[in-house]
């Protein structure tokens, strides 16, 4: 009986030690999860050149009330190029994809999307991934100093 | 004589006003000069596949070691596209030019440079402007907190 009673403990104690193991191995997943999670695009777009100014305009003001009003939108930086300034890049980063598929739905998105529409020549949208999630990391410890 | 006195007494306050509020418009027209002198890059990067593994580890090297040691390096974000992971794409942005003169000239760049020579395919440098540089610093605000 004695030995039963401790052969019952030392059950509990391996259940207890195999919990503990396997509910910090699903949080560390769920952590790294998160990161691959992380949404990166570069947008690659033209605009008629006639349209540039407005559409910069629209753009600049989309970009801003994303970034104000969206805890999901990581960054949103629309560059041009210096040689021809009617070749956009944006580079955006999302928390993930529910918080991109919640920004397409923002009035600010819908209102530059139905706005820019006639303006855009091409428009190609690129997927892309971090070489090394930690540097984005580094960029923002950086920024904070 | 006292009117003179009086006289002498306004032009030094006329000077003085004079003196802050160009000092304040020198001070001013400087930041803006420092603001514009950001210089912003897009490199696009093609990678012969057989090296690709390789180049991406000194990359990363060289991404961290320029981000950790050069106060001049704003941000250098190695990402690849999801699609074809041989074509890279970094974004990089230095605090004007002299910085950038200066990066070039650092260990971990030149073995970067040495090193990934034959693994390049192809390698285009395209210069970028931000649409608004303020956006840039809503960037680093929200990141802040």
């Amino acid at each position: 009986m004695k030995i039963n009673m401790n052969m019952q403990r030392n059950l509990y104690k391996i259940g207890f030690v195999l919990i503990t193991l396997l509910t910090g191995l699903f949080a560390n997943n769920k952590a790294i999860a998160q990161k691959k999670d992380m949404l990166i695009r570069i947008s690659e777009i033209e605009i008629y050149p006639e349209h540039l100014t407005a559409y910069k305009v629209i753009l600049q003001e989309e970009a801003e009330a994303s970034m104000k009003l969206e805890a999901g939108v990581v960054a949103i930086f629309p560059m041009y190029q210096k040689e021809d300034s009617t070749q956009i890049r944006i580079v955006e980063i999302y928390n993930g994809n529910k918080a991109y598929q919640s920004h397409l739905k923002t009035p600010h998105f819908l209102k530059y999307k139905t706005m820019t529409l006639k303006m855009v020549k091409a428009l190609k949208l690129i997927d892309m991934d971090a070489i090394d999630p930690a540097s984005m990391k580094l960029i923002f410890r950086k920024l904070k100093n």
